[in-house]
């Protein structure tokens, strides 16, 4: 091949893995003899070569851009759908959480309530704000433990429940996802175990297993929480050293634990000497008008982490979460320094002057109220088109619904049915170690019921139907 | 003690911590009983004890405010000095990192160029450009990979190199510190070996500490680069897995490797089947008109990830990175969606909106030649200054200087002495897990040279004449 030959091989390539897309313009001639050395001559009969193929077209004046995409070249083939049901966990749950970014599904297996609940007028603002005070006086790294006026924000909201917390000890992270994985890391060495909850958020797994410690599951019941005899149990046969539990709204079965047990879970926790990571990221989607206190309320000796988040309530993509996390905190800013060294400035300004407007407790409400509402629509609308034989958890607060299958039958396997068909679920092998939810999954009944919803809701319980009388499943 | 002292003691807490500060609004009379279950009386005897004390004020029809802080209960008292000259060395990382965090400081100890050099007019417009949108449209997670016009833009500028960048390769991630974290994570298991330089940058000495890896340090000059002959012997004796290294501008020395020696060094690695985690951070802070390609640009196994950067060069705080990670892409995003799920939309929206502008280039060439210009400027400086015994490299490129005190000499008590004037400095015990480079210390030379850079210049110069005057440290 010619070295002409060569560079247009080159360039195609480039074209054809989208780094030049549609009307981009190409380096000019001149740029690249420059980058590569290569003869003016040599570089315009590559050019001509990929006009005359129909790649690229030139503009008088102008230079080179690339041509409309051909048929031939434009065609993306879709993913290959994993062919077993039971697969490589991690990879798995990465399969369900890219499926559900694609913009066209319908998305019942998001962790997220439906992004049109956000006040983005109310943050809009805000962050023009930002950008203005940028243009001003720029915006540097924030170290840890984060922004001044975030943490004083937060502070106050835990004041306003009555529970004392220090902007001090608030350490401000990259969404809660990053607190929960920081707050285990602070209180665990590898080899140690954990006690998690079953079902649990998948993210609790994800991180026992990348930290090499081991786990012990205790079941969870969507009006009790967390089984406490189960755990007093847990506590006196294995060395635990920390627990990971939601104490509102969990994920995935959309319950909160009574205030008793949480007393009673704290108190347990203290005769044992082990610490509790409070994963709170739902905490503000409580039912009803007061607050419920978490567990960090009861703490009197630094035993809780509480994490929270405004991915769930506020701003999904601007992935800011803290921790209070008492005693610990230096530790975990020791870790987040070296993780991911601070958490990005003009998002952690940008909540801190939407917070000082004082209009999230307003939004928080008519969310709240929202959410109840549509999930009502959709818990009715599920009991009319699915099977008696599906039972359906319906907790207070959340957005969440659990269900589960006749015990024969693999929620896996109407996953894959349902996303051929544009619509995702949350299966339940996503929220164990094991194979016990397998017949379980978790809907999000956040979204509004349009004929779109209905359209999924329909279709998915004749999918449920099939699979049903499809016998016995491995 | 009765309720309403006990009430009064705990807002006194909140006010002394800072949960509310001069001129805050307190949570109202009627709130703060329904939230504590007391009687009106009993919270407004609590207020009024309150504002008798001077701690707060009421305003007719407003409310209770926090009083202007009194000299008793505003002086903060700096944080104690460590003692000792060795600590434990996370922990000495850390207060060096934070004590750059005060604006009062002449911060020659940072890493980060001098924040006015950045273009935050155009920033700034990108930024409201983004918010403008988010009213429209909002901004949901962006999960991993991230941004697809973002990774399109940097597979540009990899493809105006002549390098062969798919954007599907590309993982934008929280920094390039994530970027490196990852990659790393990716490469080995615990107990693997792993090449690093000596000095290095701590982020990789960290790293290898918390994932329980073995390192082998292959001595770095400020002009070659890692030795390569070292690298062979280490790579002859130990089962090495990945190395990491700064192929350009090198933390701390400055210096960057000849093309051929980046050359050799991939051949020595492919030899031995080891695969690299290229941290180009300082890349686009090259001397000259040419940028020197990436080792990257030589593989063609996929053996390098390459780790870059917007914080060094345009966006301090926006803390946005990648990874241009070839087959360990997906890998390397589901350990991201484990650890932070993703990065703020925002700001990849933002970065994406400048970079479309192709005012980049533009920004970077002046960026180098006032870099270029200053570090001159120091450099001229520091050799009129300092004492004939203290050694001081001057790369080409960069913003770093390199300095060597007499060996008897300790730079950390340097750094101790000259943080209690104001001025920090990146103590050489800062770069490798022994002792053999406190005698060195690193300065950022990006300041603008005005009274306050040539008094901490003057006053680092006398510190350090006491310190050799002082004799051999322990």
């Amino acid at each position: 091949m010619s070295r002409y030959e060569q560079l247009a091989q080159q360039l195609r390539e480039q074209i054809r893995t989208g780094v030049w897309q549609e009307g981009d313009k190409l380096p000019s001639l001149r740029e690249t003899v420059r980058r590569s050395g290569l003869s003016l001559m040599t570089v315009l009969s590559a050019y001509q070569l990929l006009e005359s193929q129909g790649w690229i077209r030139s503009r008088p004046q102008s230079g080179y851009f690339v041509a409309p995409a051909r048929e031939a070249t434009g065609y993306q083939a879709p993913p290959p759908l994993l062919p077993a049901e039971t697969v490589d966990i991690n990879a798995f749950i990465f399969s369900v959480l890219q499926a559900g970014n694609n913009p066209g599904c319908v998305a019942l297996g998001s962790a997220f309530p439906d992004a049109s609940l956000f006040p983005r007028h109310q943050l809009s603002r805000s962050l023009s704000r930002v950008a203005r005070q940028m243009h001003a006086e720029g915006t540097g790294v924030t170290l840890p433990p984060g922004c001044a006026d975030l943490r004083r924000s937060i502070a106050q909201r835990y004041a306003a429940r009555g529970m004392d917390i220090s902007p001090d000890e608030i350490v401000i992270t990259s969404g809660a996802l990053e607190a929960l994985n920081l707050s285990l890391q602070a209180l665990t060495r590898p080899g140690d175990w954990v006690v998690v909850e079953s079902p649990a958020f998948y993210g609790a797994l994800q991180a026992i297993e990348r930290f090499q410690l081991k786990a012990v599951a205790v079941a969870t019941d969507p009006q009790q929480g967390m089984d406490l005899d189960a755990l007093a149990l847990a506590l006196r046969q294995y060395p635990v050293k920390a627990c990971w539990l939601m104490s509102h709204c969990q994920n995935p079965l959309g319950g909160s634990m009574p205030a008793a047990n949480k007393q009673r879970l704290l108190a347990l926790l203290a005769e044992h000497g082990v610490s509790l990571v409070e994963d709170d990221v739902y905490g503000e989607l409580y039912a009803g008008l007061d607050p419920p206190l978490p567990i960090k309320a009861w703490d009197r000796e630094g035993r809780v982490l509480h994490c929270g988040s405004f991915s769930k309530t506020l701003a999904t993509g601007f992935r800011i979460g803290w921790v209070a996390a008492g005693q610990q905190s230096e530790v975990i800013q020791r870790l987040q320094l070296m993780s991911t060294l601070s958490t990005s400035a003009p998002m952690q300004l940008a909540l801190a002057d939407y917070l000082s407007s004082h209009r999230y407790d307003k939004h928080l409400h008519t969310l709240r109220r929202t959410l109840e509402q549509r999930k009502h629509i959709f818990y009715r609308a599920i009991q009319r088109a699915f099977p008696d034989s599906v039972r359906v958890y319906y907790a207070e607060g959340s957005y969440f619904l659990w269900l589960e299958l006749p015990a024969h039958c693999c929620a896996t396997r109407l996953y894959w049915r349902a996303l051929e068909e544009g619509i995702t679920i949350a299966p339940g092998r996503m929220f164990a170690a094991d194979e016990q939810y397998r017949h379980c999954f978790r809907l999000n009944a956040s979204l509004p019921w349009d004929p779109r919803s209905e359209t999924a809701i329909n279709r998915l319980a004749e999918l449920i139907v099939e699979i049903i009388a499809e016998g016995p499943q491995t």
